[in-house]
């Protein structure tokens, strides 16, 4: 397997993809605003594990478009709501104006609504169309881990955080909700579509688990010894908004030691998928590094 | 059939159902935003009508549940998203304090998000569950209706139009979009859980659109004619705000010619759906003559 290959032709996929969903129809401005956002430079990774953990439960990649798409979609209403003047006031994401400044605070938040029930539609319209019933159950999976118990009480907790130091099982449960839960619906979404059993159903889910934690634990130690590069965003913010972090509730040490087990114990459980596992277990040796 | 009973034990059925998924659990401040808004004096129209269109379609309402609380909380979701400041900039909606104002702008950004993503998990709970695919397609037709070629939509157009008056062709977009479509949604879904042919589908796609329209001039026309008891509102408040309205647009004469011919109109439809319609006809009659 040429991985850089692999990864580029699938990046193109999902865009390809992406673009005939956000093609814009009236009224115009909401699909413009839409599209900036979905095109404002994201890596492409839920869509990207989604498929990898369909083909390594020996589905076909073809099958996953939509759910690729529409995890992508929902992941993107998500960061236009956060960044949003009311929640964490971003006027630049991966330096671009936010969807509220290039456009305006109505039509952001008419933007992440329309992204959410198009994430859905889009599910809906595949499981409606092929009637098979894993589609369904791929859509209310995804449905059920980014609602008030996934996603969004993550963000919930976090916005509270702000006020009061967050304690071990806050901070945990930010993480897994905030980060892993879409992660998590990704892998399961692709391996349901894929045919996986229900033992390979729960191995994901803890690697999800595992894997999301990791790539938190490495945005907190980058923030206190990377670039800014590196992370996306300045050096250092976390200590200067006073946020909790790995770091801040557990201890340096600590963090470097978890972030070290946590991803080889992800890295085992996807390599345990076998050769059709190859590019999704390279893929997350190679996120967690932060090597994409 | 003694309509006061059937509908009271209607609106209880409902009212329970929705208590049940509302049942505040950690985070629970996003639960009780969410109840709070849920719970804030809706008369439950949209349910309603989801179960009365199973019921003409010959289903069975107990079957309906799921749906009729998802209908009712994506319809609360939008409430409190045009409420927002950024959007109408409401206070106080049927005399309680709007969702923002009763708990906070962030919290109210996030707990619409969450009766949206809820709306979708509901739906797709029961269509996996049940197995049958007509759950998996009455999601999929809510879903359809109630995002940027629905709901969303009208709701983009209507903010727009507030610094440009509306042309017609602009009007009967904002009224279909905005008030029919999630009653078209309601009755669609109902009938494909009642398991309706397409014949009866397309019969009640014709009477949501001239029901929601007969819906809005009524609206406009108590605007100017009626009290704000009956209206819900301030009277004259269109006017004042400078918002295009049927009456504005099309002139009063034709407003109220048109809402009778299209309220007969719907009328003669449901009736057409015969005994079982029963309690559907009586419903919607009352509904565009405002006696609920």
């Amino acid at each position: 397997m040429n991985f850089e290959k692999a990864l580029n032709e699938r990046i193109d996929f999902i865009n390809e993809g992406l673009k005939t969903y956000l093609k814009p129809q009236y009224p115009e401005i909401i699909y413009e605003a839409m599209g900036y956002s979905v095109f404002a430079g994201g890596k492409r990774l839920r869509p990207l594990l989604l498929l990898g953990a369909c083909e390594a439960c020996g589905g076909d990649i073809k099958e996953t478009l939509p759910f690729a798409c529409a995890i992508e979609i929902i992941h993107t209403y998500t960061l236009i709501h956060d960044d949003l003047p009311a929640m964490d006031n971003d006027d630049y994401r991966r330096g671009k104006l936010t969807c509220h400044k290039a456009f305006s605070e109505d039509i952001a938040i008419l933007a992440g609504d329309g992204l959410l029930n198009m994430g859905f539609e889009i599910m809906l319209e595949a499981a409606v169309k092929s009637g098979d019933p894993k589609f369904t159950k791929a859509a209310y999976t995804v449905g059920s881990l980014c609602g008030v118990k996934g996603t969004i009480g993550g963000q919930v907790v976090d916005l509270l955080s702000e006020t009061k130091k967050a304690d071990e099982k806050t901070l945990l449960y930010i993480h897994k909700a905030k980060t892993a839960a879409l992660i998590e619906a990704a892998l399961k979404a692709g391996a349901l579509i894929g045919g996986a059993d229900e033992e390979t159903l729960a191995k994901l889910e803890t690697a999800a688990n595992k894997l999301g934690l990791a790539f938190q634990i490495k945005d907190d130690l980058l923030d206190i010894t990377g670039t800014a590069e590196v992370l996306g965003k300045p050096i250092g913010s976390d200590d200067k908004n006073g946020k909790s972090t790995y770091i801040s509730v557990f201890g340096l040490e600590k963090a470097q030691k978890d972030y070290l087990s946590l991803s080889e114990e992800a890295n085992e459980i996807f390599e345990s998928l076998g050769e059709k596992g190859a590019f999704l277990a390279e893929y997350c040796r190679r996120l967690v590094d932060r090597i994409n």
